[in-house]
């Protein structure tokens, strides 16, 4: 018995997510294991690093994988994008201790979101960014996110759908960067409740806005009350970008996109 | 009467190109004249700066439109926003003289050939360029490029197809670059023949691939022998980037993407 950790690429537009849901429901993870049985002669359990929602999308989404198959490690990648959709693609494939868990095992995450910040949308965009046509203010944008870094218990900022009862969590980077006309946001934390990324970018873009008082934010989070932070802001614009394992960052030979 | 000078953009995946076709071809033209008789009052017939070939896309695309409307050219852009598909939007609109035609006065356009150069596929340009696994040398694609700028008979590369019978044509740039894993042929030229573009992209990729030899390039294009050029390469990577006129280059303002 091997385990495999096993990096993908993917647009979660067509999807409904990663986890399976029932048959005929397309998700990344049944898509995947389609290819999966070609590849190493059956579907051995999948462990996926985190449950993407339905038009999330994924640079580097890890999972691992137990099985008897004897494929080398370096057969993996090339096998796999034969037999999986065009909008999914294996990026990285090496095997880890039978204990390693894709989940249980990671330090941290880092999502992305992105947002096309111009007056008029862009159709090279569409389901894979927001669209907000007013000018953003980055430098405003970069000191609100100050307040999230750090330690804090962050139940206010998730939605009713998480399994997690402790929600304090630790987030080391929050910031915002223009790439011409698209604005990115990069958080990175070692845990993120159900919606957090979603709901914290809801919230600054509610504060680039004027809706709420970038003085006001450490009291909303303090709160711990989801009704005085922002909107979730809609799938099509969220990234997971990386996971960190201790020892390694999964897929990161690869590059960014 | 006004004629107004409307520049699109489209992602072409869901196109049988610009022009009209039978009923029931999906065309941008087709879904540009939908939303034009809502936001006209009538189907005015519009002229193209030229006919994009299925799956091509276009950062700029420029039709006229002569039209009886008294829609100020202001209040254009939004409207065919809110009526086209969520893979065209208009990004500008000017009234120019009537005898403005978008493909007869133009004076050159320009070309971007896409090409996701990275072992593994990858989701995100699926359809939106061509995948070559193998490294290019950008250095050696640009020094062999260099033999097809000037004024050139290019009738060996063009495929059967378009109604031109002057084969000759001036090229004033043909350049690669590299954006991260991306790279990108550029190529401005005063008019190009049916499938130039893609042939030329084609033809260099087998320099790059040791198929044809970069010293014998002068000799192909002096063979105006098709078959001596290389492949027509296929249309996913090809995008219409921006339309030179006389007077100002259409949809400026617009950022590139």
């Amino acid at each position: 018995m091997r385990n495999l950790l096993i990096t993908i690429r993917y647009d979660g537009r067509r999807y409904h997510g990663f986890q399976v849901q029932a048959a005929g429901v397309p998700t990344v993870a049944s898509a995947f294991q389609d290819a999966e049985e070609k590849v190493f002669g059956g579907r051995f359990p999948i462990k996926g690093c985190s449950r993407t929602d339905a038009g999330v999308h994924a640079n580097r989404f890890c999972l691992s994988l137990l099985t008897e198959s004897r494929i080398p490690a370096g057969r993996v990648v090339p096998a796999l994008n034969a037999n999986l959709p065009p909008d999914i693609a294996a990026i990285d494939c090496r095997e880890v201790p039978l204990d390693f868990h894709a989940r249980y095992s990671a330090a941290g995450k880092r999502y992305l979101y992105k947002i096309w910040n111009h007056p008029v949308r862009n159709p090279f965009w569409e389901g894979l960014a927001l669209h907000e046509p007013r000018p953003l203010d980055l430098e405003r944008l970069g000191r609100a996110a100050r307040c999230f870094l750090g330690t804090h218990d962050f139940c206010g900022f998730s939605n009713a759908g998480g399994s997690v009862t402790d929600t304090v969590r630790t987030l080391t980077e929050l910031t915002f960067r223009r790439e011409g006309e698209l604005v990115v946001l990069s958080v990175c934390g070692d845990g993120f409740l159900y919606n957090m990324v979603r709901i914290l970018t809801g919230t600054l873009l509610e504060v680039a806005r004027g809706r709420i008082r970038e003085e006001e934010l450490p009291a909303v989070l303090a709160s711990k009350d989801r009704s005085r932070a922002g909107v979730t802001v809609p799938a099509c614009g969220l990234y997971l970008d990386e996971v960190f394992y201790p020892s390694f960052a999964a897929g990161r030979d690869d590059p960014a996109v």
